[in-house]
């Protein structure tokens, strides 16, 4: 049996088990540093015998770099109190066993590898779109950190201004994908939230275009088996088959692959985990610390 | 000893020895199949039992699924006699030898990894900006290849039609990076082939431009330890300080590491075997066919 942490900027969940079918789960306000270390530590402590390791997917910026001696740590978040908390460390310290460490997209994407909608791929990228835009990579059927861990959602994408005058919501980078597309923006734009856009409001057809310009970047990038697509944003069902079409233009039969050109209804797929994507990610990430293969 | 072959649409060229210091090379005009691959064979058999290995870098589109019944086959080509072609196929049957077996681009990629400008990197992106624009990538030690290969040019980039009017060249996207940044691109838009473009032409700030919005990309996917640029129009070296500069403006202090922030010269640097990255690249792809890890 495995522990997990889905440590969020409002909340932790936490969770034991094997798998999604028997996950014994708890939700801990994020507070204070110690306090809610305390109370995620409380919950494991009862069966601490019988767990392998745990795992955390976690809220960033975060230092997974393991010749770092910050390693671990969340880095330079703006949330009080949390800025240099070695997260990693005192989870390893409290319960001594061995403790998976990565982003929270990093982690569903694992969890979508392990339980959802890219089982048994080597190659694929897993994106949410919601409050941000964040997408983690598998490459040759590992996880892709490179020097930092990936940042998708700041990609720059062809603006039309003419067809989108909105300037984007990045505090960073304005017109970035996430500055055009994420949750926020569409809100910022159209003023009506995300959740309630009318599935015929041009607002639809433009995250659909904004996307599809993403994906064939990922396409081009790394040439991925699969795209698999999460988050808020993406509840908008038809918004699918729009970016599937659309993709399809972008890329012009120049990746010729059959399961682009062919099989386009599975290429670009939702995630399956839902809102259970991250703690079942940090489930994958504590089966890994264990060294069982993904 | 290992041999190399780098495969082109005009010639091949081959080489026997184990590194940039000592390689015996002949050039072989590409002409039919047949007669190419017969005086490849002819360059290699004299000291064929002082063989480890063989590594072609070849020009595609090629197929690299391992499962595939065309696997080492170059695949859709347009060049007349070369479509369907079982190259890999020909020479481990020609010479009973381990074959490597690449894109051009990726064996450079793996070329720079071994001798050149990405020495000891795990993680890097190689970009060649010359008739067209191809990149590799290498993501924890290995190269990418996923469901296809890269073809990291035709991402589409923002593209300002007040600054630049020129609708782009690929046959395939118009304006993709490409399609914009290209040699040929170059050549098209200004009246001027690329090699004799002055530096103080606004086509190079143009072209830093294009160049530093395709590596903000790729940094923000691939998360690269360092990125190495080659090709034809990277001869012009004031590029690489325009670039640097824009790439940092682009990023604005998001990604977080020292590497970029602070050392961006060593960030974003020329490659070291020009002219010779496809053959050494060959060499690479023979040393990994026999088990030599790079």
């Amino acid at each position: 049996m495995y522990g997990a942490i889905e440590a969020g900027g409002t909340k932790f969940i936490c969770a034991m088990g094997t798998g999604p079918h028997d996950l014994e789960t708890i939700e801990i306000p994020t507070t204070t540093t110690v306090a809610t270390i305390d109370a995620v530590i409380d919950f494991f402590r009862p069966r601490l015998s019988e767990l392998a390791a745990v795992g955390i997917a976690s809220f960033g910026p975060i230092d997974l770099n393991p010749d770092s001696w910050t390693y671990g740590y969340i880095t330079s978040t703006p949330k009080d109190g949390w800025r240099n908390f070695d997260i990693a460390g005192a989870v390893r310290k409290s319960l001594d066993l061995p403790v998976g460490f990565d982003t929270d997209v990093n982690g569903a994407a694992l969890g979508e590898a392990r339980w959802g909608a890219a089982r048994g791929l080597s190659d694929f990228v897993y994106l949410t779109v919601g409050t941000g835009i964040g997408g983690g990579a598998i490459v040759n059927g590992r996880l892709l950190h490179g020097l930092v861990h990936p940042e998708m959602g700041h990609i720059r994408v062809p603006h039309d201004r003419g067809r989108d005058p909105f300037d984007g919501i990045c505090p960073f980078h304005g017109d970035c994908l996430e500055g055009l597309a994420s949750g926020p923006a569409i809100e910022k734009r159209w003023g009506v939230r995300a959740p309630d856009l009318d599935p015929a409001h041009p607002g639809i057809a433009l995250e659909a275009e904004y996307l599809a310009l993403g994906l064939a970047n990922w396409v081009c990038t790394l040439s991925p088996q699969r795209i698999v697509l999460g988050g808020g944003v993406m509840k908008h069902a038809i918004l699918f088959p729009m970016i599937r079409r659309r993709l399809l233009d972008l890329l012009h039969d120049y990746v010729q692959a059959r399961e682009i050109t062919e099989c386009i209804d599975q290429y670009v797929v939702p995630a399956l985990l839902g809102g259970r994507a991250g703690v079942l990610g940090g489930l994958a990430l504590a089966e890994e610390a264990a060294g069982v293969s993904v």
